[in-house]
């Protein structure tokens, strides 16, 4: 379908039925029904473009930076020398562009299920997309769950970019594709999810990491934030066969890496783990314990 | 006004005319039209009662916590020994109530401009407005900013818990507000005031902390997050004749505190001070620079 004007002002998208939230919309991109979902590109009034599918925002060009560097590298400033990178998901390429910053990255193979996602964010997000070209990065449009069930290769990190767990993303929050993520990941390898909000998917996040526990040495969630989603805090999985997430965050090759970040840090490293009190009382049990040395 | 049946079923917030969030109303329980806005209380399908100002969210019961947990615990648990605090604005309760767990309190002046904000809260918000009976507080129903102009009472913590730079809240963000709050604060003092969002309102808080380095040893800006308002993640300012919020954090007094938190805890209180990079960058050359120990 060719781009056209807007036909509509605002996004209007309900959650759980009791919240709202929209952005004034000055051009309608890209429209698609893919066999999986409605794909939408909209130029918004004040953050930039939009992606939604099935009318549920994915990213806003104004504040993905955030979600896409807090994804790939926390855990590849945990991992002493990521070479391969799995990215389930992440068809915008945001993800893969960030984990494409790290000189220790040989090979990214990014499994995206619906080539409708890839091929319009190739044209309408090329910050995001540009990324797709780099000669490091295989993208299969496939199963990631089929992928990760099937492959002999062994990753040194995997990193599932999905949507809610609903539709497509469904079967990436369920356990038999958690084992799946541990069999293939290499000794001292890293799995990191995202896992929705503590506010309104916190049943969600329990089980998840009720299934992740007796898969991995080291569980833990660390907090991002985002305009591009309700509620505001966010969280992501990091489950790991070995490094400890602040023991084994490498502060040398940070100060050294020569990336440019807009919201991560060696301090928002760190303090993305602390976890408010109400996520230490639900889920505390199921995670290993982390606090700032001096805490007491 | 009594309250009646709620007439709509969503409230509707636009910000900046380029963003909308809304609430599902079951019920409306109180809205009256005050000397400086309209005051309203709404019942939600999933977010307990919420207020609201001139239609601006000010808060839902489901997430007040963390708002109310951050501007009180982190300057009461830096500060060596508080005994007064005054609270300009926060006329529904929830600050003072967080103040006047700290048992070392011995008095709280609360100056709100708007009685009818006391009253709605007291009739309807009674798990916020409840500390308002406390006999150590004091309400004053009025300008906070000529308070603090004239007083000759000195406070060791001063808490500015107000709604946005527009309205009667305006003045409460500008310089003469801020050299009448350095001079009523004892030696030690903190000011902490509400600092709005990193992403929507970055100039105001740039204008905020230029005003407020001339006059205080230390300043920063710390971060929680809400559901509440637009953007997720808010700050607050931190300005101090003399205390480090880090290095002055009480832990041994917040272990022995018997203070129930939801959100607030001592590894949230270091957390909070990490600012993303986007934040450093507009922001650092205001603030005194802080980092985990270990950060390197």
């Amino acid at each position: 379908m060719p781009p056209s004007k807007a036909d509509r002002m605002w996004t209007h998208e309900e959650i759980n039925g009791s919240f709202t939230m929209g952005f004034r919309i000055v051009e309608t991109l890209f429209v698609q029904q893919s066999p999986y979902q409605r794909v939408e590109i909209l130029e918004t009034a004040d953050h930039g473009r939009i992606l939604l599918n099935d009318g549920v925002l994915m990213l806003t060009e104004r504040d993905e930076f955030i979600y896409h560097e807090m994804i790939a590298h926390v855990p590849l400033f945990v991992h002493p020398h990521a070479r391969n990178v799995l990215v389930i998901g992440g068809g915008d390429g945001g993800t893969a562009r960030e984990v494409l910053k790290h000189r220790s990255v040989e090979r990214v193979v990014m499994v995206e299920i619906d080539e409708v996602v890839v091929e319009a964010c190739r044209e309408f997000l090329p910050g995001l997309s540009r990324a797709l070209e780099d000669p490091r990065l295989k993208l299969i449009v496939g199963d990631g769950i089929r992928y990760a069930a099937e492959t002999e290769e062994r990753f040194d990190i995997v990193i599932v970019d999905s949507t809610d767990p609903v539709g497509p993303g469904a079967g990436l929050f369920g356990r038999s594709f958690y084992e799946s993520a541990a069999r293939i990941l290499a000794p001292q390898g890293i799995l990191v999810t995202q896992a929705e909000s503590p506010f309104y998917d916190a049943d969600t996040q329990a089980a998840m990491l009720t299934s992740l526990r007796p898969l991995f040495e080291h569980l833990h969630l660390y907090l991002y934030t985002t305009l591009s989603y309700p509620g505001g805090l966010y969280a992501f999985g990091f489950a790991s066969r070995g490094p400890c997430p602040l023991k084994d965050f490498d502060s040398h090759r940070y100060k050294l890496s020569g990336i440019s970040f807009r919201y991560y840090n060696a301090d928002i490293h760190r303090a993305a783990f602390m976890l408010p009190s109400f996520m230490r009382e639900r889920f505390g049990a199921l995670l290993d314990p982390l606090e700032f040395a001096d805490s007491g």
